[in-house]
């Protein structure tokens, strides 16, 4: 039960931890009118508190001392986002034994250590969550554990490793093996030592993540077969193509009857198959079940950003199921205005149909001139005696739009008031 | 703090409560395992009691008389799928009001009804879910409310009406709007009376409650300015395919500064866009958002058992938000075998080089008959004065695949040891 203000420590405080500070800071009303909890960082465990930080605390904040934050009995909850194993592994129990819920974003500490780790939490009765130890983002362990509980789930497909799913999207596009990881290395996809992604290790320790909770049975790193994408060659990539089909670095964790497979290799995909159009250096999880069939996530599968937004909504959740009111209010807490409908922005398709074709052209793109509605592309088409224009807008308040079809329509070569379909093409990534 | 027997009830027995019921019955292991409760369905509110069942009840269970449920306190929960305003809107009123929590999978409710609803919630200091009133089982609902709580969602794009999607998809392929309509009539994706299907409405529903949970400001569904399909013609989609797009039935809700616009129209939808590949009559919902860029959820959204799957999900997490075990104990209750790695089937493509041709394509198959995996597709291309192989089998063990390509290897014309890779292709659709 805890109150309104809630003090929280974080283990580590480098890219993903300033960025769940700044989130809990700058988010602060939002999760207090959703959760009626806010959350304060009143200590960060770090080796060198002086070194200069992306979102400086508090003075005091930072600390080198773990006794600080574990006995310390305001503390509600602790996020690890220090990563490793060693000493990472042993805080972890030390604060769950001392009874504090624990988030935690570490892969590895879980896809080797899971079974100690959640003895330890449910023998002190407190929570242990881990969204953000796969896929950042995408929040494929609540969806699995708290929507899909009664689903049995016999199947999880997955794009786990977004510096490989780059590598491969580019290499589709004729770049060699090398130049691709370059690149990714130079958008900041890849690591300066990416045998961990390339070689499909980090794919597997996802993989074991997501097919314990699937199945309800351990599945640790070591029992998962892998394999990289170093050996891929464009030969690979051409057959694919000719197969109509993609090469994707494929994790499957598959039940079958009472055995459990799961494995991570380069894999063909067929290309009209979700998993085959993931962009870039995105994940996308699919769950197959009974009652679900076939259930699919896509998002930002890194990040620090990405990944402390996965940690802030554990942290909400675990307050949240802990007696107050998470989600039991009005899921309304402002009032919002209506925007006027004119107003919104969008690209838009128009056809407009004509019946003499000299000059008519010029008379349409005149009256959406007058708009100040830019047309992107505009194509005439002739049907049979008469004539049709399809007409590609820029963006344009959509007011605008409608008012230079008015016009458009007066005009005497013009047959009807044409209609306006908006374009979908922006993409948030 | 409610006990491991949970007694609760349902108000209508039609297909979605009866596979309610059934699901807590044949999945009370599992949902005992993952929560800590046994959720039995103890009344059912009917009309009829004597009409045949798709899933019968025990003795007693069905009850024409809402006082029933409404005064017993035994019952802890209480689930929604009779559908319909009146009396629905007035039963769930008094249940809240007396202290019961209610699961609704009831979306013109929610989008009409909702201020009152959550009002009388909070006052009781109850919860009110409702995840199966948008998209059936994707948990779209939760995922918003508990995922997201602080990433500023900023928009909302969903193919939200499945009927449509399937009718659009086909005339893609070349059917006219009236047979499309036909086939999903025939089909079961679209009823027999489809107007609110394919005039924009039960989309403009869903639409206004996404955008009430995303931006936490009440959107009505008469604050949707929305636009159905019926006046699509086959130009449009020829249009559509010129501009490398499809035409889908596609909803926005916007937040453009402090304000909200919400709308459901026919629009165009790029090919390369995800939500360009969803399948016929599946839904997917788009959330864009500062931390997590673009998140997508692709599902079935709609059916009988796709719906009772989230109203399954949202009572355990009704249970489980409670101040129970949910969630905090170990993931995992059983210990399943690892599945020999020989034994997983899937169809696999296989490239072979060889130095000499004749002959060869004959060897290399009889060396898969010997190990019984069959050959979907074999092609041989000339590189230089050698050849390759890109074969693909139908679906065997790997094991048996693997030891086909052992004795490929050996083979005098073969150099090296192919290497196979997995093929993605198979859906749960």
């Amino acid at each position: 039960m805890a109150s309104v203000d809630v003090p929280v420590a974080l283990l580590g405080y480098g890219t993903v931890g300033a960025a769940v500070n700044r989130m809990l800071a700058e988010g602060g009303d939002e999760i207090e009118r959703a959760t009626g909890h806010r959350l304060r960082v009143v200590r960060a465990l770090v080796r060198d508190p002086e070194k200069e930080r992306d979102f400086p605390t508090g003075e005091g904040v930072l600390t080198t001392d773990f006794a600080a934050i574990l006995e310390d009995d305001s503390i509600a909850l602790v996020a690890e986002v220090m990563g490793g194993l060693e000493p990472t592994g042993g805080y972890v129990l030390d604060l769950l034994r001392a009874g504090k819920p624990v988030v935690t974003a570490n892969k590895q500490l879980l896809a080797r250590r899971s079974a100690e780790l959640f003895a330890a939490a449910s023998a002190a009765g407190v929570q242990l969550r881990f969204e953000a130890s796969v896929c950042a983002a995408i929040p494929v362990i609540k969806v699995l554990r708290e929507s899909l509980v009664a689903t049995n789930v016999h199947r999880v497909l997955g794009i786990v490793n977004g510096t490989t799913n780059f590598i491969l999207t580019r290499m589709e596009g004729g770049a060699s093996y090398e130049d691709a990881l370059a690149e990714a290395q130079r958008l900041g996809y890849a690591e300066a030592d990416p045998a961990d992604d390339v070689n499909g290790a980090d794919a597997a320790a996802k993989m074991a993540i997501l097919a314990t909770v699937a199945f309800g049975s351990r599945v640790l790193v070591d029992d998962v077969a892998y394999e990289g994408i170093e050996g891929l060659r464009p030969e690979h990539v051409e057959a694919a193509r000719s197969l109509d089909a993609v090469v994707r670095l494929v994790g499957t964790a598959t039940l079958v009857g009472e055995a459990v497979d799961v494995r991570v290799g380069p894999a063909l995909v067929a290309r009209e198959h979700p998993l085959a159009s993931v962009a870039g250096a995105f994940n996308a999880v699919m769950l197959q079940g009974d009652a679900i069939r076939e259930l699919m996530l896509e998002g930002p599968g890194a990040g620090g950003i990405e990944t402390a937004s996965a940690v802030v909504a554990d942290m909400v959740s675990v307050l949240g199921t802990a007696g107050t009111g998470f989600l039991q209010g009005d899921a309304c807490w402002r009032t919002l205005d209506k925007l006027p409908p004119g107003d919104l922005p969008a690209a838009y398709y128009v056809r407009i149909e004509v019946t003499d074709r000299p000059g008519v052209l010029a008379h349409v793109a005149e009256r959406f001139a007058e708009e100040g509605v830019s047309i992107a592309r505009l194509t005439q088409h002739l049907v049979g005696g008469a004539a049709a224009l399809d007409l590609v807008t820029h963006t344009a308040p959509s007011g605008r739009v409608e008012a230079a079809l008015d016009a458009v329509a007066a005009l005497p070569e013009v047959r009807g008031r044409p209609g306006a379909m908006r374009l979908v093409v922006e993409r948030g990534v």
